[in-house]
């Protein structure tokens, strides 16, 4: 069975149908190179070919997660306006691109597969091989991931969640533990079910039995506060912390445990998450260590202020010699490159400092989902034991 | 509660950490207008500022919805290099809309709210107010909307589809009616659950009593067939129907029959489509007169040659005496701009020919998502009866 997350053999001929009803009403006009483009493309050595129609352009670049640092490519224009540019060969696996096109932020015409974050968009692409086994959509049992909305007191609004479940749930009556996934900064609870690629993941680990079968809950972790330029103050940052712990413990956890067959002892709770998701998870950890046996931090530590401050905020968690008992896993990885490696190496100094113990991994890359993926298809495997 | 689907309120705050982050590598660079920038901004009289950053550009041109015909309006260029145009007041509703910069499709860099479709991408706002009640994220119970990928013999792909299921489905033992609503040509499944706000549109309704608790199937209608340019011919477009067919016949409905607690009685099955989705489900209905006892045909009818060879094709359902005793309710809905109302025109003539009674209801307004949500909320109410 091919797998049809790729628009590459998309039926056009519908819209096509609705096209030359709109087009009758307009002049006819000339056919463009645009017409027939095709981007991205990914040639058989595994290089990527972008392209955008943009004849009036003077600078087109691309951006995008396979870049190491953070300088975006130059695309060339050709006599009919077609930018383009050749990248790679890269590892097979799912990449994040944008393009910009005279200074505008602009998503591939050509490509409709897109990640939504909370202020902008990204495209996104694959490159298919042998490595992407583990996240691909393949011809296993599948899991469902459902779309809940929830009424949040804490907030004052209504909130929505992704929640996984595992293949055989609709039908069954067992119970199964609950992993509590978070995303990371800009992102909403969309993320790790769109470029996180989480259902496939858990999908193609039950399937071959290296994970058990468990729900998996991806709430919505950004906090709806004011929009901020610039760094923010520690204390909003402490702010959107103590925010996001009372919608876990108050609102997200009660509306799980409540509505679906879920075990609810700490030996069935397992929470992880990356970037500001791996910090909310270091906060409810330490200020709530009964809650989870299993923890999971992604590419993060406490940032900035909140480093200095957590030996005293978490003294009682941090200097209690019952904490490591309390904890099956304690799982750490981040990337060799990652621009957030001094909160990471602070807050495992820390750690050290109260003989916490932990599983560290450290990986190459930076901050990215290629990263994020990998870590959860090793941490989740662990789970439940 | 306030619903929080807008990116109004959003939290910025760690995507500037990350930022802060990623940009310690760069050069400073100067503010621009950019940075500052809302698009869309909705005015208290309801007229809606669209505005982009795009200093290097000519020319640059909205299209969306909220127009009547197709010519895309333009926008005007500020010394400081931001484009902006004041459209409406509009109706309050949901829109969509895509800016094209250049000649180059570009979403709004400040708007991340889009609705995918198999080949391209359009942003979506809302302009808030008393009307949108009936499709607005309300402080009401909460159905769930599912994404479910199943295999498919038939097609021999993977295949995902969306499936609503009511408040009160994951804790309970009831069986349910089945509604299966199709998509129009262009979109896939997700595109009721995005701009068509089905599971919104199906909780007001449910919440107020004005419909029964159903489950709402919203297969991909779009065929995996080779890409085409231009018309495509009538085999073609006979054998995407005949695909669709056996796909819904043969897969998606023994799956959601299998799988979720439903009636399975034809009195406990309806089914809708719009556009390509309308003349899907046309062709069911007539091939199929057993299976559904509510139909839904909205902005379509017979396209083509199909119009031609319909009175043959369907001849044992068009002269069977007993159809309209199957039927409790066939409903056609239309736009009185809508591009296909030929072929609407035709099919309801060929359906008086044969004395098969149907509601009709001739709208204002055209080939637009304005029309559907508003048809979908006018059918649901009336299954199940």
């Amino acid at each position: 069975m091919k797998p049809s997350t790729q628009a590459q053999h998309v039926m056009l001929l519908w819209a096509t149908l609705i096209s030359v009803g709109a087009l009758a009403q307009l002049p006819t006009r000339t056919p463009t190179p645009n017409d027939t483009l095709q981007s991205p493309r990914v040639l058989t050595d595994k290089r990527v070919m972008i392209q955008i129609y943009a004849p009036k352009a003077d600078e087109v670049t691309v951006g995008g997660d396979f870049l190491s640092g953070n300088k975006p490519l130059s695309l060339t224009k050709n006599e009919q306006g077609v930018w383009s540019v050749l990248i790679g060969p890269l590892r097979p696996d799912y990449y994040a691109y944008t393009l910009t096109v005279d200074g505008v932020r602009t998503m591939d015409p050509k490509n409709p597969i897109v990640k939504q974050g909370i202020s902008s968009l990204e495209n996104m692409m694959a490159v298919p091989g042998p490595e992407t086994g583990f996240e691909d959509n393949r011809s296993v049992p599948h899991g469902e991931v459902r779309e809940v909305w929830y009424p949040s007191n804490t907030l004052g609004m209504l909130r929505r969640m992704h929640v996984y479940t595992p293949p055989g749930y609709e039908k069954g009556t067992d119970k199964y533990p609950v992993f509590y996934l978070l995303h990371g900064g800009g992102d909403d609870d969309s993320g790790w079910n769109t470029i996180g690629r989480s259902g496939f993941i858990l999908d193609n680990l039950i399937a071959a039995g290296k994970a058990k079968p468990m729900i998996v809950v991806m709430p919505n972790g950004s906090m709806p506060l004011p929009a901020q330029t610039g760094m923010p103050d520690a204390q909003t940052m402490n702010r959107v912390r103590d925010l996001f712990s009372a919608e876990l413990l108050k609102e997200i956890m009660p509306t799980v445990e409540k509505n679906y067959r879920s075990l609810t002892t700490p030996q069935n709770r397992a929470i992880a998450g990356l970037s500001m998701g791996g910090f909310q998870t270091l906060d409810v950890t330490l200020t709530h260590p009964e809650l989870f046996n299993y923890v999971g931090v992604f590419s993060s530590g406490f940032f900035g202020a909140a480093a200095d401050e957590a030996d005293s905020k978490y003294a009682k968690a941090l200097n209690d010699p019952a904490f490591n008992k309390g904890k099956k896993l304690f799982w750490i990885g981040i990337g060799k490159d990652d621009f957030v490696m001094e909160s990471n190496k602070k807050t495992l100094a820390l750690l050290d400092k109260h003989q916490i113990k932990y599983q560290y991994k450290e990986s190459t890359g930076g901050h990215t989902w290629i990263n994020w993926r990998q870590y959860l298809n090793e941490y989740t495997p662990l789970l439940f034991r």
